[in-house]
């Protein structure tokens, strides 16, 4: 530290300057003014993440409430206005009660899913305001909300976001009686681009009908009207929340969960507060830092939590439970495939569910192959977090990285050196289920890479790709057969003539007689190559 | 909206159950969730950003106060413990009023820079909170801050962040006097890992150096002693703060510009509030949306703004001001690339402000070849933003990728096919000074791929890639012509041998003047190749 003193009086100043300026920001004024961090950077996607946000939240709403979605989206440009859209988004779910419709659409950081370790779409309480957010910010005009519970009340709200407080502004409310219904309608108008194209909205929609099976989706774009109809006709199973496993915990967290628990004993705290803690596990947690067991959270703080926390991670605890975990299933992930791209051959694999920082996680692959896929291109990729298709940013992905990292060749399909995606008529499917999805940004874009995830991904995608190799590989062994063959059957009057005169029989009866055999596949040409080694599991995974 | 109303009881129960579920979110409970975010994904980056954020703040503070600074940063090894350390940042800026010492370290969101347009490293108000959050989440210690403004008092606090509240939680404080000193310091224990690579703190601060080299800098690292000395002993310039340019501004915005303006009259708003605004263009804005210049701006709401939106939209105006900007300067750049690298040659380029989204900035870019750096590997590439070097996501980053996107073959580099960095004895500098830095996500690690901004980026390489490709031309050339002319000399006796006998001269003596010529360069081997097109504007610019 300098002891200079001489021009003292002037950083005095400066420093009370310095103090003047320094004020608190909302989260809405954060976000407004890092738009991108949202999805929101440029016209096309803004629209797309629009859309998006409106269709997890509605999906997420009937699952909850156990409602099979039948979900209406429309984007219309808003006549005499250049790059400007309405977008609505209506669903059947279980409607927001009256109080809670202004901070649910007009508050970011306000929402259901945060506090629990459950699987969900959304997670963060930012998704819906933050479009509402974008909405506003483009277009100076309020969301329009509509919801029933199904107690013949209608509220009809608009609504903007008050900024600098990061609290809704309601601009105009009303209810309306006597119609019996239940749901949502979202209303908003932002500036926006339509483009059809790869990442387009009726792509989204495409791949949300393959990851939701049972809801159905009719979309009205600027284009016209088209109906994504549901196949399966039940919810998946719903999923459950779960309490946090204690190796997952930081030691910042357990100082906090043991200054708010309700529990009033050590033992209490860690049987009711945390999964996978039972009595005897508990007791060896508190032997070991040397407590009473009797001891009251509360009074546990400083170098106290330290002692617990470490205590904590030499006890042996089973893993957390993971049937808070619904993924899609092989079964489902296969017939989507089939249906939506119209390969010749397709395989799925559903992982069993692992943890990464605590958190269960479970992954699954689908690889189609050859049919309607384009023989030359790269491969096509999709991936998906909770059933939410992942539209941007793959080059950022886990999934996407441990797709490239593959040795595909292996597997009989063609691939440029370095990591990268396979050539070929192929396509490849990955779905992460989690009670807590690691996204690389709030946009919820890309997964973060750790390695726990990849490391699954990549065994799941071994496994399916031996599966698939044994496919191609007959493919192009039968291929080859079939070429060999044709050249033998060019020299049938050749080899004719040669066996009649050595054995005296007639040469047309011969040849004909060799060509019953070649039809009949009595005569195999054998593969005269080296048998392949058989594709076995790879190292670097 | 469906009608159905048979679940309805059920269904009304779901609502008001997803209803009790639903609760504000703090902003510090999100990033200690998403810590991923702020660049904490693992032990080793962590370490790197919680010294950045400090560094950061420490070299805003001093240069807001102008005030040369003088930094020390120290990483310790916590004994007896695996992957915790002691990080700590002192530095000799203005210091922390008493009064706001919890906020700046305990709140995220909190900050002087956020709310204006000014050209500096912090600007969200996230950075060092969101250390102490990572610091107090992984080591379940407080922070420990001493500052003082140089009036004799110096205040010691031990701090951490209620995160439920976002709100400093304060653990331990007094005041000692007598000491005369002005700075702060901070000294956080957290989990980390120390490893020296790329992009490990020592990299970071040398970096730091070459773009600041009016800071002294000393780092006390694991493995003993560093000493980054200033080569410069004045600070730069001052950046000004600006008021936003009306092109540049949202209509949301402008809405809420309109409700919190003190100026009374649709003229005084335009022409205080903004920049680049006089009476002529303030009265033509206003005559264009019908209204009365008296009108007082409060009351314009509803459709009203829209149609003032329309009218700034078609009132041309002047750029923004760009004296705002305090970019490093060419001579600075190439003088820190000299001292750091040590080439043979090396060129930069400052180029004129530009504006994106009616945020000024501007590019400016170094070259240095040859000499000491690496002949065969790909160029290094050094990205900054307003002076911070960034160290991880080149990959996403708009700096990173317009370097990639030049045609570096036509200025005599190599370079592998598609868009790459070029290879050889090459690195390359780049910086973006702006008010308002467009970041990808809030660790502040890669440029959003605005298009104003790639193209300067590349404007600026361009120009420097011209200049150094005479350099290495020349250089080609003259390698080429030392190597024809080596292989003349070799023939010198044969050539000597031939005019001897065609002249009737003395062999000697005609071979001594034909070596003495070589030596003079009065005898140049002309280049028998094709002149080379010169290396023009390129058209992808």
């Amino acid at each position: 530290m300098s002891d200079k003193t001489a021009d003292r009086v002037e950083r005095v100043r400066s420093a009370e300057d310095l103090s003047r300026d320094q004020r608190e920001i909302s989260i809405s004024e954060f976000f407004e003014k890092n738009r991108h961090l949202l999805g929101y950077d440029n016209k096309v996607k803004a629209l797309l993440t629009v859309v998006r946000e409106a269709v997890d939240n509605s999906l997420d709403a009937c699952e909850t409430a156990r409602i099979v979605p039948d979900i209406k989206v429309s984007v219309k440009l808003v006549s005499g206005m250049k790059d400007r859209y309405v977008i609505s988004v209506e669903d059947n779910g279980p409607g927001i009660v009256k109080q809670n419709i202004g901070r649910v659409f007009g508050k970011l950081l306000f929402g259901s899913k945060f506090h629990k370790l459950l699987q969900s779409r959304g997670q963060q309480g930012i998704g819906i305001s933050g479009a509402v957010l974008y909405s506003q910010l483009t277009s100076g005009k309020p969301a329009k909300i509509v919801t029933s519970t199904g107690d013949g009340k209608t509220h009809c709200m608009d609504l903007m976001i008050d900024t600098f407080k990061n609290e809704p502004e309601i601009i105009k409310e009303d209810v309306r009686e006597g119609k019996n219904w239940h749901g949502v309608k979202i209303e908003l108008e932002a500036e926006g681009k339509y483009v059809e194209h790869q990442q387009s909205i009726s792509e989204y929609l495409k791949q949300t009908a393959l990851s939701n099976p049972y809801a159905e989706i009719i979309y009205d774009s600027p284009d016209g009207k088209i109906k994504f109809e549901r196949s399966v006709k039940t919810l998946p199973e719903e999923p459950k929340s779960i309490k946090p496993h204690p190796h997952g915990v930081e030691i910042g967290i357990l100082r906090r969960m043991l200054r708010t628990t309700e529990a009033r004993t050590l033992t209490g705290f860690f049987t009711t507060d945390f999964s996978r803690v039972g009595q005897s596990s508990a007791k060896e947690i508190i032997r070991l830092a040397k407590f009473g067991e009797d001891v009251n959270p509360k009074n546990i703080d400083g170098p106290q939590v330290e002692k617990l926390f470490q205590a904590v991670q030499q006890v042996q605890l089973i893993k957390p439970p993971l049937d808070c975990l619904s993924p899609l299933r092989e079964k489902l992930i296969e017939e989507g495939l089939k249906k939506q791209l119209k390969p010749e051959y397709v395989v799925a694999i559903t992982r069993p569910p692992d943890v990464y920082r605590g958190n269960p996680f479970q992954i699954e692959v689908g690889v189609a192959y050859g049919g309607e896929l384009p023989p030359d291109s790269v491969a096509a990729l999709y991936r998906f977090a909770n059933r939410v298709p992942l539209m941007y940013q793959a080059g950022d992905c886990a999934l996407a990285k441990a797709v490239s990292e593959i040795e595909w060749r292996r597997y009989g399909l063609e691939q440029a050196s370095g990591a990268a995606l396979p050539t070929g008529p192929i396509a490849i499917f990955v779905h992460i289920a989690s009670v807590w999805v690691p996204f690389t940004s709030e946009s919820k874009e890309a997964i973060a890479s750790y390695p726990e995830i990849i490391k699954e991904v990549k065994l799941a995608l071994q496994e399916a790709g031996r599966k698939l190799s044994i496919y191609v590989n007959k493919k192009r062994r039968a291929g080859e057969a079939a070429l060999r063959m044709s050249l033998f059957e060019k020299y049938i009057p050749e080899v004719a003539d040669a066996l009649a005169r050595l054995s005296g029989a007639e040469k047309g009866k011969i040849a004909a007689k060799l060509e019953n055999m070649l039809k009949k596949g009595k005569v195999v040409i054998e593969d005269t190559e080296e048998p392949e080694k058989p594709a076995g599991k790879e190292d670097d995974a």
